[in-house]
């Protein structure tokens, strides 16, 4: 792809993200979307043909952009504990930014049962965080504990804030108190001197 | 209120539960539930003047139940360990149960702007649970833990499973996951006998 088309690709990327989070992906047409990256029908089509196929896009990038990190990190070497507190420190902030959630989209696309692309999202959460818990026991950083109920816990909280924080005003005590409870669970007290 | 009057007020809740969660609060009508009742229109309107006012009456007649069990329980002097793992059955429960739950209603009625009534019952549900602990402190039945932090965990871990069951298919071992986990950081385990 030339670096123009690619930089246009991107560009409707970021313009329809902002749309779809803030009304969610039934409301969104081609329409609004060319309007939002100032682009004619002809121009927005030759680069997606339907909100489906941009929306799957947007899902596609934000996930391999956070999955990368956690390997490369652990391929590099990097604490896991530095990794884990990178991780909750995005999270965090991420669960500040209501605005910016796309969870109202995702579960309206998900509703029109298109499910399989979320379930293979769902499953690549799953196993990143399985890979950082199990490598932080395996150098001794992070406490035994059982994999599969923290990583559980870590994607349903933070999942659960991000959807109510849409219903409901969250308080930093309640972000903050997600990511505090998912640190204790990991690291043991003593030899943890963070935030 | 007279007795049928009640009685058919009890059964159209029930009928409008059944269409709200099935399909989100935006699109259902009045005709609509008219229809799943079985009611003329101005047999409707006798006792709900809108979508709205039935919904909150829906969600008003759950917090109800939920928020008496906890405090009858406590003040009969039933032990934190049994409520507690009744609450959590009725968890568990309920996350089985993905086509039962209100949350894309709620996420939608919430998105008109209505969070005065959804804050409420957040905060009901923060002081039931929050009175569930330090009662079970008090007992010396539970661990001695951050509260709060604990009451954000239970209530988002549990929202977050049953928003995403609605997105992905939620497997046996999540679900109860959950329920461990927050049994788990209550109750010391030697003491504890349970499931």
């Amino acid at each position: 792809m030339s670096s123009k088309k690619e930089k246009t690709r991107e560009f409707i990327l970021d313009a329809s993200y902002a749309l779809f989070a803030k009304q969610g992906f039934n409301r969104i047409t081609m329409k609004d979307i060319c309007e939002a990256a100032n682009l004619s029908r002809g121009g927005l089509y030759s680069h997606f043909s339907s909100t489906r196929e941009l929306f799957e896009a947007i899902l596609e990038k934000i996930n391999q952009k956070e999955e990368m990190n956690f390997y490369e990190e652990m391929e590099q070497g990097i604490s896991a504990t530095q990794i884990l507190d990178k991780a909750l420190a995005l999270m965090e902030d991420e669960m500040n930014h209501a605005e910016d959630s796309l969870s109202l989209a995702m579960y309206e696309y998900a509703g029109s049962g298109e499910t399989v692309l979320m379930e293979h999202f769902n499953k690549m959460g799953e196993a990143k965080w399985t890979a950082l818990i199990q490598y932080g026991m395996e150098r001794g950083e992070f406490q035994r504990v059982n994999v599969a109920e923290i990583v559980t816990i870590i994607l349903y909280a933070y999942q659960g804030v991000r959807m109510w924080s849409r219903i409901v005003p969250m308080t930093q005590e309640t972000i903050q108190s997600i990511a505090s409870h998912i640190r204790k669970q990991l690291i043991k007290e003593k030899k943890y001197n963070g935030i």
